[in-house]
């Protein structure tokens, strides 16, 4: 439990009473987060302007009167630290806390997340804010969790952040010999020959727009560098707090799929992760799925924080379109069923002024209750209240695995060629997709995750094979695991240097074929992969685009071929028998239409069963706990759907009903069945 | 009258002489301006360089013998002070005249309208030189009017600009409490305690390209600060020429709908409002009506100068096609039918080099008079000769008015959320054209005009609602009026700060209604506009698009419903009957069939007549002088069109002719009528 | 022959064996060089950094060792001076090596092509080691030829940069009075009265993105310095080999139709022109055969080398699809039939690291010689070792000549007005593809060829007329000549001022026609050229658009005429008898199908015979030595040709057959058809 001093899901969102000046408005706050079912309130995200006047003074009278106040009406806090945006006077005082642009422009005051990591003062003050909040409110009873800045991100091209970058390389590499190896900077005469000839990769040297570099290598490392650093701020705001507050947990807000931070690493200094989620009017239901999956999995299956979501609209999205009725609700149980204990808002009352005002919020301008959101809110808040900590703490089983790896996803997005429209992500969602269209439970690990838990694993654009992970997928492989895997994995090792010897490199063995080139088309110029015979649900022809190996098998089974080009007949589908299990190679981009049918076939040969079988628009995911099952049934489609429960026996936590057989799930309705 | 020195409508342009060094060149311009029936020269707009080769020295004898000789010649000057591109010199010697741009980059030499307007150097210098030249020119019979600068433009971002927006806001706010709260800096931590943490937002502090804006309220007064700046500029010319010649007027040459400056604020400090029409090659005919319209609600009505206009072609635009046979003399009543009291050219001789050299000009490169261009340019001059002062000083009758606000205008674009594509001048243009296809004239006015003269006042899109603009509605309302208002109306005040308490804020009173939510699909989604049976010539389904208000009536009838959505069955169009008065609200963005119909229907009921019913392309306006009333007919079509000029009586000016009943108008025709 | 030691085709190409450090990579290249036949090496071409590991130290070491070991197997060397990309150490001990870019931003050590073209220091540092290598290597058997940097380009503002203008603007109009005359600095007050108020035009002063300039003048003399700034650097590495070597021939290799140097100047300077082949994917074959020929005029006919193509895939395309079987070895016969004597590759061996690594190499990252890439490149090496010396030297006779000019082509894309659509090198290649479609052979040449040797002259969009060139034209037209030219032509002169008197200028005369008006539509809106009658191929209609001019004759004949808009029957295509000669003018830009009748009926008018008759996607060239012709067809389709010979006799050189009368191509095959 994330902490037991709210045995529930927990219930809130972010609060700012410090953008009000009026004991009325504060009045009214608590009256309605009651009606709402509000418990937790996220205080003080950006108030250090407000905590630390100047240098020398610090106020957090407000911040005591707030909790309290909050407390003594049963609303308990989640303490930010206040970091997330420097005071306007440290900018003015001290301009290395100002970052560096990407085209080497010097930042002046302004925004939010707009410190450098490498300044001493951010890292000074930072540190000292987080010591002084924890000093002050380590024994409050209403603090239930810590909350470090807020949606860490962005890079800075600084002169101490060159300096910290050629430190960091040092420490890495030892020397410039190794470093000169690691980056083969023979290439063009790149040979540094002291540290200081090297500078920080941007648009004034390696890099132009759209992760186009010239220098994979020091690109590469100049994220991982940058991660690294906005890492260390936190863990320095991380043990600030923790050497006064051993026992309440310490988080910060992640972004999802944001591509920017190594989140498998930042989650090992995380006691619970948490995130923010904003899907755009365009994302797909399952997206957003495969996403609190990833979230998840970034501590092994740890249940997690749903941090943020709107109540309705956002204001960042180009068109901001309400959250339709029933939509919230359905999308709060979504997040629940993949792994969430906390639904949590941004916001519970809306600002006034300034560039989020039209952001949805649990009490919205209007002021007072009677509006279709805040009913919806409501709604969730005694459903909530019902479900107690019935599903808190509980996890997810998932014998299917995918793997994701940020850097690999930034050594891809680097690669100069074979295509610019290869997306890492969405070559990993597509797999996900068919998964998920196929009720099958999967987890979304990293790289350093223990396979032998799962019976299939696939990974998809494995471009980058770390130390070690040929082998470990050999032996998973080996005690009968399916692996599966598609073009453009095996060719680098960690530092983006090609595996010589012919692709796909250190998985050449455990898949059995030679890749002899890669043909790269325009994505609407497609090829066909063509069945020889049927296996499983695999049949006839598909389509498939971007990339194209010109596969030899060299031990393995074609399972289908090419249909066209000069290609025609080579695989484009094989599948290798290797100790007991199998590893598979699929060598095109393929339709969804595909996906499915071959994601099918390879869990019926791994004994991999479906949840249950729904009507398409229908998600089901389940969670677990103490042997009890609780599958959750969301219906996305905008009518009635039956949903065939078999003979199993369920009840139904939200109605308490009891059902089994055919049952109806209204519109954007949903079941969480315990089966009895 | 402008000037009553040349009791006609004047024709003309600019003239740059200096540009040649040639007698013959000089000698063949004075006799084809005669030739064109060319009366007055604009003179000066870009000399500096050569008036003042030094900080020391200045030189005007070259422009004694210009304004002579064209004076001997029956030409009158249009006397500009050169102040538009500030010499290289001056560059070189004294950086501070060079601007900061949007991107933080210091700018070096180059372009024109290029001067720092907070620049000590600049302002000095640009004084300087329109002393001496009001002193050396007051009594010259040949100065028609003064031409200060030319088409100001552009902001700056440097160091003066920021220490003088510093300032600005200090007068303005008085103290920082009130700027913090006004900008409500509490979000996001940005709270100031010294004048000098503010600084100015761009690129590198606050903003984004277009329009993006974290602190809506810093930006908005940004705006406000650079418009003012440059009209200190303006002013600093103005009042060092007016202490000279307190006779002559004085003008700058505006740009229409040019988004940067507040020319209602702007036309205070003027004479006699001038602008430069430039329709782009698919710029709609209404559009340059309301433009022109614009242009003389600035200073309530009074007629302006068409000071710049091309003979045929631009050269910046993507395609710059010729103006078509006839196109420019339609074109150039189209402008007097709408108030302007001249017609001049940009320009009377084509350049032999830059980038304005393929720019139509009355002496095309070619050099001689044998040209489709000039003939019609000539043509046009016989013409005004003919039309002598029966036009000068007629006044423009409307009873319907529509709102066009400059710092609403920034606000609305400015605005993070709900919707990139709300482009506000594009709202206000939609009403316009309704109105225009009607043959209903407009006026186009802003906040301060006196409604108590209309009829009918529409304010599309009234997101900011300055102080004592609601009560002064309500009262037109009160006493009889009718009011039309929109979507996202009545939303903040003049600091962009929400007014609590429900949707469309201060004027829902007036309207009745409450607007719950505000949802914003991509506009290609559209939902229908369903009539509650019928209304005038409302009736049946429309489509509307971009913003939808979810509106709850408060007192106000519900006249159509939405079609579709979760939101269908709730009112899209509502009208409250408020002391004598109705107003309106159209909860979303409708299509142009609607608005005809709608905008029918009201003038209908308010009882506003059209001028005219003419054929689809025809357009009409109509300007009165004592009592007089002059009906312009414009044929924009390319063939002959029947116009029904029903049992009145008509001399057609240009002909001479007495029309009545049905005539025929050829393809480009004008008519202009005086009811006889 | 460009070097008589290899009296063979050369086969190689860039060879980066420093990027290893592996005896055992060293010997396989070797090994697999002799097999794919491979007899030239281009070494050092990115070696600075190894080079010169700092400012005192050189160290060729290494690079004897690699010459002497390819020697000692038979394999040349192509001797690079390595000054491509500068050492970091360089970059961080002399920043004034490093370029300020267009928006004016100082850039850091990164990339290539990288220096300052007046950096002191990289002048005297890239001279000295040029100097070195040619001392060192000038007496080794096994150098061919020095390659100078590589691929020059791009453009420096630094202040450098700017001082070093200011001279060369003072070595060329010698006074400020010229050149303030010369740009028409007296448009918009520009005038100058020191040289150094003259500021580098980039994003801070006079341009904007893509060729925007505000004035011309300065922009067109900017590209002429800054491409005679990189040819000075290119001169002092020249001449520094010179003294050392006056028999091996230098040269640095072009990029074709590359927008930034005006390689005719750049010629005059190279003993054998050299260039890089890299078409895109959508590039069409005849726009690669101009190149080829357009790479041939640079020195009137001079047979070049291709010294870079990929043998299969680039890399720095958005899409880098595979050359399909066949392809690379068509390709290279193109080029070989239109003029080069070499077919070098980039690369020899893929690099394991950084930007280029997906690039297509001779030996791949599999390291063997069983691939498709490999064995396409062994069946050329064997096939020129066949052919062994036959086609060295051999000459292109052409009777037609189309014009390029790059300056001209500055001039036209820097114009403001009348078209952002008008694009030089299209219009061109519009011209050459219909003489490649009707099989006649080209010379693409310089505007100061003689062109007395042609029967046909096209020079399309001849904006920009030099001094003398219309009295060329003139001559040659009288002596019998025919000249075509078009829309847009005779406007200016060679600092973009205007020609005065009427449209097309010089041209005027021998074209006898006058230029009114030019419309500038949308390049979807066309119009019809409508042929009078008909003249050889030509009758019937035809489209155009762009540009169109309005014509008047005045001597010429109107062949085809406007078919609609208000110009409709005025001229469209127009032919002056002049002396013996004819000079024809097309107002406006036609399509594909007008084009090839148009100048099908022109060349029968003149005279001018195709080379053979053949199936569209058939591609014919010829090279003729010492009297005997060599007739190259090549087969572009996917399919097997029919090819009628006629009753000719031929010698088919690669499988030498006697070939006569109808015979098949196969799918992409060649022919070379020596006479008999």
């Amino acid at each position: 439990m994330i902490n037991d001093k709210l045995p529930k899901i927990w219930h809130g969102g972010d609060y700012n009473p410090e953008q009000w000046d009026s004991q009325e408005i504060w009045d009214e706050d608590v009256r309605m987060f009651k009606l709402a079912g509000i418990d937790v309130a996220t205080l003080n995200v950006f108030s250090w302007a407000l905590n630390q006047p100047n240098e020398d003074t610090y106020n957090f009278e407000w911040l005591d009167d707030k909790i309290n106040r909050l407390y003594e009406n049963g609303i308990y806090t989640c303490l930010a630290t206040s970091t997330a945006a420097h005071p306007a006077w440290m900018a003015k005082k001290y301009p290395d806390v100002l970052r560096v642009d990407f085209h080497g422009r010097k930042r002046k005051f302004g925004s939010r997340h707009n410190s450098c990591p490498n300044s001493p003062t951010y890292r000074e003050y930072s540190e000292k804010i987080a010591d002084k909040l924890a000093e002050r409110y380590k024994d409050h009873p209403a603090v239930l969790i810590w909350h470090v800045s807020n949606e860490y991100g962005g890079y800075c091209y600084c002169d101490n952040c060159q300096d910290a970058f050629r430190v960091w390389l040092s420490d890495k590499y030892g020397t410039l010999e190794k470093l000169n190896k690691a980056w083969n900077t023979g290439f063009w005469g790149h040979t540094f020959y002291e540290w200081d000839e090297i500078v920080a990769p941007n648009m004034l040297s390696e890099e132009r727009e759209d992760n186009v570099s010239d220098f994979q290598g020091i690109s590469l490392d100049y994220r991982r560098f940058q991660s690294d650093s906005l890492l260390d701020c936190y863990k320095l705001e991380y043990n600030a707090i923790r050497k006064h507050t051993p026992d309440i947990p310490i988080t910060t807000n992640l972004m999802g799929t944001y591509p920017m931070l190594d989140y498998f690493k930042w989650a090992k200094e995380m006691d619970v992760v948490s995130w923010d989620n904003y899907p755009a009017i365009d994302t797909p239901f399952s997206y957003t799925a495969m996403t609190h999956d990833l979230m998840r999995g970034l501590k092994s299956g740890q249940p997690f924080m749903l941090m943020e979501q709107t109540p309705s609209q956002q204001n960042w999205q180009p068109y901001n379109s309400l959250k339709r009725p029933g939509v919230m609700r359905l999308w709060s149980y979504q997040a629940i069923g993949r792994g969430a204990d906390t639904i949590l808002y941004f916001q519970l009352r809306r600002s006034v002024g300034a560039c989020e005002k039209y952001h949805g919020a649990v009490i919205e301008h209007v002021g007072h209750e009677n509006t279709r959101v805040f009913n919806e809110v409501a709604q969730i808040g005694s459903e909530f209240n019902q479900l107690g900590d019935t599903l808190l703490d509980a996890r997810v089983n998932a014998k299917v695995a995918i793997v994701f790896d940020w850097e690999n996803r930034w050594a891809t997005e680097l690669s100069s060629g074979p295509s610019v429209s290869l997306d890492y992500v969405n070559e990993v969602h597509k797999y996900y997709d068919a998964l998920y269209k196929l009720n099958v439970q999967v987890d979304m690990i990293g790289v350093e995750e223990d396979l032998s838990q799962y019976d299939v694993v696939i990974a998809p654009v494995l471009y980058m094979v770390k130390e070690g992970y040929a082998a470990k997928v050999e032996r998973f492989v080996e005690n009968g695991g399916t692996f599966i895997t598609t073009f453009f994995s095996g060719i680098v090792n960690e530092t983006d240097i090609v595996t010589l010897g012919g692709y796909p490199g250190e998985l050449r063995k455990v898949l059995g074929i030679w890749a002899e080139e890669i043909d790269a088309l325009h994505p609407d110029e497609t090829n066909e992969i063509v069945v020889n015979g049927s296996r499983g649900s695999l049949s006839g022809s598909y389509s498939c685009n971007l990339l194209f190996d010109l596969i030899h098998t060299e031990g393995a089974q074609a399972v289908a071929e090419y249909g066209s080009d000069f290609y025609q007949g080579m695989p484009v589908l094989t599948v290798n028998e290797f100790g007991k299990g199998k590893a598979w190679y699929v060598a095109s981009s393929p339709d969804a239409e595909f996906l499915v049918d071959f994601l099918q076939t390879v869990c019926e040969e791994a004994g991999v069963e479906p949840l249950l079988s729904v009507p398409e628009g229908v998600e089901t995911t389940e969670r677990v706990k103490d042997g009890q099952t609780y599958l959750f049934v969301l219906n996305h489609n905008n009518k009635v759907e039956s949903i065939d429960l078999k003979d199993s026996q369920y009840q139904e936590l939200l109605t308490a009903q009891q059902l089994s057989g055919t049952v109806e799930l209204e519109a954007k309705g949903v079941f969480i069945l315990a089966k009895v």
